[in-house]
């Protein structure tokens, strides 16, 4: 153990996700003095770049990568950052795989059969129209609240949908958005959800939606462009290990001894991730069991990169959906010219825990099994394969996000973004607005400089 | 910080609950040393003595208190260490409070009225029978897994039991037993619960039931009395933070410094503060997963000390059940021989975190209210009142148990008790029988004593 290297700031930040960054660039735009400590080796938490080719273009996210037409904050950054954005590929057909065949259809919800087809429509707008009661502020206070928050989404569903494939359409759906089964994931939650990006189509859409953008060179360059204006003031490998904080007092001591004194204290961590820290004194019990309760969604994110994107030339726009699985969501996720070609497959939810306790090898065979079985022989056999299992990050915890299981917006939702004395929380799960996006990360971080720029005066 | 202190053994041992000094103290029975990290400075977890008189026999318990007829470990091990039991105070009549009128009753289902009276039996009978089809060692493999697994406690008594006075009686008996609401536990849980526990009315009885005996002196005399065999292994005011493993090398990292080198580690805290320890290298999603899904219920045990029990000249057991609330269950816990008398309210989930937010006095006031109701006048003016709000302990997280939302057996179940490499889990989370209980907690203890003992020969 190293010896004690004392630092002093107004306002230590810790975790350089979108969140923090932005909370600490704020505040020094404001003319107040941040340090951010960041546990990795790199900023960006949740966003990571990973190049597939020389140029500058020639990059993939193996994390959160869209940007959809009603992100202004994301969309303002990127434009402050000198940053452009190109459309998702997504001209020609979609595939849906269903009981052993291919089928082809356009649009966001696949080809599921008539009655499948009307039953997914009816049920997402229900879910839209009850989302539209729910203040994202406060989901607690909603006439439908506590109906909503003491059940799960599976028990909405197997209430409100009847047919065997529209079932497994709506959990699909639900693993796409949360990365969670529906058995995980209070109503409540998902209503809030919903109503916080604007509609469930609205979250599952590529034009008009959240997969709508990307960003040339990739979406890590918002972390990295906002890293560089903080400069020295973002301290990487710095693992936050403890407040204690008083009213007058306030310490964050890191791994390996590190102990910076600040005035306000900026937590932008997912909660499962906060709830890790020691506070000293502890905190109160609503806080600390919503730590206890918001859970991370799991995701392997899984691109299988060709030469060309072959698939184009057949007519398809690389997006596809698989009832058979493992991985059930694809994308043509090729940098902007279409060189090299890559295909993206998420294993989410159930199917990223079952496929995490395989081998990579055994792992990598499966997702190329399904893409194969989609986009023919030729893509069995990519020129590369990268992976990116978020649940296997200890300083992430999981992906894309947090959610609430039942009983918890009810019972702790207010303790979700309310500082405690000098403690402030930010992160995409404190979002009002894209809750689990990379815009909510900027808002939240947005806010909570906010906050602390009031305290300070 | 002080300096780096290192010390050597075969098997460190996190957390003086009764579960690691159990483990700790077969070890060593075995011929294996073993050292103990207790975070606090003395031990027994969540049971904890408070002296109400200066006699060996006059104290009262504010945690885990009770033994049931088939609790065959806790009843061995109390008496190996010479104690002594006694019955639970239950002569008399038992009260309801309901619809702002008190009514007397007998046995353990309060006098409801014939139709929620036989709904709530109806209720129980069949979760009784569902319950049957689980094994305890492994809930996720029950037939009927997939769907107890995918809805809430409530969900379930929403579509099986009508009259609001049954839902009401329902949702008390679930607080209760889970210190929860019955939106935030699984029905696959508690149908585990049930199971490791025998029956729902015996979760709940007095007589024959988890209430039926004492321990003359407190229960916290279990753990004393492991711990005085453990002499010097147990380390207080260690706070274990850091395990660092691999298949070679294990050392367990505590504040200020102190490094203990091993060869098994047994985490013996309930699963929410074993993920708050840092793992290098990470643990698996599945496990990691399991910590950030299984929270502990909320509970505050409060008590009002009196000269004596009057309650008892007056006819009542000091056992009642309130639909009013804030506080739903009282007993009388006097000592044995009734001096002081002492009346025992629990404030359990929401009820506990509603209180939790007011001040002690206020708190204070809502419970000897509701006492005073029950009981009369005379029970507003104690000679003394005390409180435990296990939520506010940080080294416990809450009480009385932990508890798994909807979903998370299915996934991460088998992750509960599996070692991994050179780390071990107990904790009465962990165990198959009485789960939750202080039988529960030395069933895993000697369970995972027995894990380690094989594993180093």
């Amino acid at each position: 153990m190293s010896d004690t290297k004392r630092l002093e700031t107004d306002v230590v930040v810790v975790g350089a996700g979108l969140a923090g960054l932005t909370a600490a660039r704020e505040l020094v735009r404001g003319g107040h003095d941040a340090i951010v400590l960041e546990a990795r080796e790199r900023v960006g938490g949740r966003t990571l770049n990973e190049a597939v080719g020389p140029a500058f273009e020639q990059v993939v996210e193996l994390g959160g990568e869209w940007l959809a037409p009603t992100q202004h904050r994301a969309l303002a950054l990127a434009a402050e950052l000198g940053l452009e954005t190109f459309p998702t590929y997504s001209t020609g057909a979609n595939l849906l795989e269903r009981d052993g065949s291919i089928h082809r259809y356009s649009g966001t919800i696949p080809s599921l059969g008539l009655l499948p087809l009307a039953e997914v429509g009816i049920a997402m707008a229900r879910l839209n129209r009850l989302a539209r009661g729910i203040d994202t502020a406060a989901p607690w206070t909603a006439r439908i609240a506590p109906r909503a928050d003491e059940q799960t989404v599976a028990s909405w569903i197997r209430r409100n949908v009847r047919t065997r494939v529209a079932r497994e359409a709506m959990r699909i759906a639900v693993e796409a958005v949360w990365a969670a089964d529906p058995a995980d994931v209070s109503l409540l939650h998902a209503l809030f959800y919903i109503r916080s990006g604007g509609s469930f189509e609205r979250l599952l859409d590529t034009e008009g939606g959240a997969q709508q953008d990307r960003i040339v060179g990739g979406s890590q360059l918002l972390a990295l462009g906002l890293a560089q204006q903080l400069g020295e003031r973002v301290r990487l490998g710095a693992v936050a290990e403890r407040i204690e904080h008083s009213a007058q007092l306030l310490d964050v001591i890191a791994a390996d001894g590190l102990r910076v004194r600040a005035r306000r204290v900026i937590v932008a961590l997912p909660p499962t991730l906060a709830g890790r820290l020691r506070y000293e004194p502890a905190l109160p019990a609503v806080r600390d069991g919503l730590t206890q309760r918001m859970a991370m969604g799991a995701v392997v994110k899984c691109m299988a990169i060709y030469d060309e994107p072959f698939w184009r030339a057949d007519g398809l726009s690389g997006h596809a959906t698989s009832l058979a699985g493992p991985a059930a969501i694809f994308y043509d996720n090729s940098p902007p010219g279409g060189s090299p070609g890559v295909l993206l497959a998420f294993l989410e939810g159930r199917a990223a825990r079952a496929t995490l306790r395989l081998s990579a090898a055994a792992r990598e065979a499966l997702v190329l099994d399904g893409i194969a079985r989609l986009f023919g022989p030729r893509a069995r056999t990519p020129q590369r394969y990268v992976e990116q299992a978020w649940s296997d990050e200890p300083f992430s915890g999981g992906g894309y996000a947090g959610y609430f299981p039942p009983g918890a917006w009810t019972d702790h939702g207010p303790a979700l973004r309310a500082a405690i004395g000098p403690l402030h929380w930010a992160g995409t799960e404190t979002a009002t607005v894209w809750n689990g996006y990379m815009d909510g990360a900027i808002q939240s971080g947005q806010r909570a400089a906010r906050e602390v720029a009031d305290a300070l005066g």
